[in-house]
């Protein structure tokens, strides 16, 4: 089983101290909600966005939108193989039930994400998404990994051989891929990790490393399915 | 060079013959276009669409973007072995210049698409997409394939090795992807087609297929960069 962590996504409602902007007020007046439960969208906020710490990376829901939209989708998760997890900037964490249809449009996509800050889990029927409270640490802790590597720039290069060695199919191999857009990882991702790797030498996108991932996982365990030998 | 060509895309303009709708005209006036100058989007003109032909397919841009942009972030792109086109339902084929920087937003990409049909390149001062008139056979002979696959669902299983026998990094592979969320390809592709292959046993998305096709391609021809022996 491969646990993906997109780890430190900057997914997040708007905070308080920016919600007095007439801008975003004048957008939750539109969409009948309040300023703080819309999702943080650094192409649409730009400009109250400039007071906050961290401006240049926040408020980024198309990197978790595209990275669930890809995962979700791959044969690995269609066997059952898959457990792909959302941790945030402010320690949220939101299991992704494998069966979930994402919405392809990014702006239900994040209407579906207001739902869930909002409310905790989404839909209301039937919850296919739940978040909670939980640091990097012990959402990694609670998949009980046999192995965790963490993905990054300046990690080092291994081969796939060497990544897997020892782990089955069965075994919980847990993967740190962050969901931000540039920059450090903010959750302290050393100690937890066994190892951290880079997949090529030159800075990916975070749906790229996913995709990558997942499909080293699918080429060792599903091998004969997808390559036919 | 692995050439793919997004096949049968479901991304056009609003055709005249539903541009009187008052939706459609409302949300041109708003932008300042002729409704015929908007991108055909499902998730918005759901009702006046239902007049068209293959209404519950097209209007699907959402595909074109998630594809391209993974795509273009692909090591294998990186490593300038990947020539992406797109190839749409009206026999329109956009050329697309390996170092472009896809806009992350969806609005965005929708405007900058807009701003193709309109005037057949962008960005205007240095182009790096550019559309013109083709067939999709017209665009697989351009590309002078030594090898054509299409990806399909009912295609046959195949392996890697078998894939890209007697192919090298300098030839020219071809691999065929449809551009829509189901049902067959418009053109003809079996004529086309050395081979119609499928990667796995189920119905995937078009990015699925996409990211798939280039990783095993990657695999084969970057193994060294990616995998590390």
């Amino acid at each position: 089983m491969l646990h993906l962590i997109l780890a430190d996504s900057e997914l997040e409602t708007v905070p308080s101290e920016i919600s007095s902007d007439k801008s975003l007020r004048r957008k939750a007046r539109r969409r009948g909600k309040r300023p703080t439960e819309l999702i943080l969208d650094s192409n649409y906020f730009h400009k109250p966005m400039r007071k906050l710490e961290d401006s240049e990376r926040r408020g980024r829901p198309d990197i978790v939108h595209v990275c669930m939209l890809t995962a979700l989708d791959s044969p690995l998760n269609h066997e059952g193989l898959l457990k792909f997890n959302v941790h945030t900037r402010q320690d949220k964490v939101i299991k992704v039930n494998p069966e979930t249809r994402i919405p392809r449009s990014y702006n239900r996509f994040v209407g579906l994400m207001e739902q869930l800050f909002l409310t905790g889990e989404v839909p209301p029927e039937s919850p296919l998404l739940k978040m909670k409270d939980a640091t990097l640490a012990e959402k990694v802790k609670e998949t009980g990994p046999e192995r965790v590597v963490t993905l990054r720039e300046d990690g080092k290069r291994i081969s796939r051989k060497k990544l897997f060695r020892g782990i089955s199919k069965k075994d919980d191999f847990c993967a740190i891929v962050g969901g931000f857009p540039h920059g450090e990882f903010l959750s302290e991702v050393d100690s937890l990790s066994d190892e951290k790797i880079k997949i090529y030498p030159k800075a990916l996108e975070a749906v790229t490393v996913v995709t990558h991932i997942i499909q080293f996982y699918e080429a060792e365990y599903l091998k004969n399915l997808l390559f036919h030998g």
